[in-house]
């Protein structure tokens, strides 16, 4: 029997319902869908990092990154990249984004769906990942 | 080699075209897409429990059960949930759902991606799920 | 240590971005979302296959195949397919290119999501696909 196992980062906003942030069993860890809200303040609602697509994927991009690193794991063991925009206009500055960030990647990069959705509260992106551990 | 066997419960309406309702090989279990039908009667299309959300997602909820059952597993097991929604205003009720149907959970809650989408026939949610067996 | 491999077809068009057309890590192969584009042409950006949503659906579910093959899998591999469609008028047709597809498929077919969202370029459908090698 392998245990299941939440992760939940100490600085993200928690989960507005029953669900975790993350949860590894074995070698298999699932993020669940991260916005762009910055780190949790006590007595403060979820905050959006900002209004731009800029701001609001490079929180995002940290907020997988934390739970990522809370499992034990980091981008270099994700396989798959779930990206889900609010405006196809977006695509190429995303992408921008993405490539920046992930310059310095040394492992095979993940593969990646995107496609174009609704989200609420001014959202312009959300971001899942499933990784596989070494 | 492991094999790969289809689930298939009994009470589902057939999937519309050559897919598997829930599908298992090794320790994966991956259900495929459920919405609100109503089980199977002989001779019927498919039915939506219902044209609210609560009523369409406690069936969604059921049916998801039913396929991780049928293979063997159950919500314990499950490490992701993906949430199709129609409508952003539909967040918080659905939160209030999804929680009072998980209030008995032991194990670590699965992750959860929730986006916006269009879906046909009235269904107003859509929801799958990944599973990993112990 | 299980090593992670990028799976790059010859014939795919580049990622518009830092990710791969497919990953591999032990016995989980992830293919990217694919999408309607024609086989790569020296100097010449994607083109999709057509304008009709047979034209593209063949060619996103041979794009998805190649993959599958240059990972060393194939589609009896497959546990989980997403189907992401723009009109959910498509359905019916969408269900029935399907079926004609996936004929011969020997193995239990695999799982399947679809929804509707939006996507670029006059795109119609994008598939992306996550398979358990035996």
């Amino acid at each position: 029997m392998t245990e299941k196992t939440a992760i939940t980062p100490a600085t993200h906003t928690a989960p507005p319902a029953k669900f975790s942030l993350g949860v590894k069993k074995g070698n298999i860890l699932q993020v669940a869908g991260q916005v762009g809200f910055l780190p949790a303040v006590e007595g403060q609602g979820p905050t959006p990092a900002g209004p731009t697509l800029r701001e609001q994927t490079l929180q995002t991009l940290a907020n997988v990154k934390a739970v990522l690193e809370e499992g034990g794991a980091s981008w270099e063991d994700v396989m798959m990249v779930r990206v889900y925009l609010t405006n196809t206009d977006h695509f190429a500055e995303f992408n921008g984004i993405y490539n920046e960030y992930f310059a310095d990647l040394k492992e095979a990069p993940a593969a990646r769906t995107t496609v174009y959705v609704g989200l609420p509260m001014g959202l312009l992106v959300e971001i899942d990942a499933l990784a596989v551990l070494g």
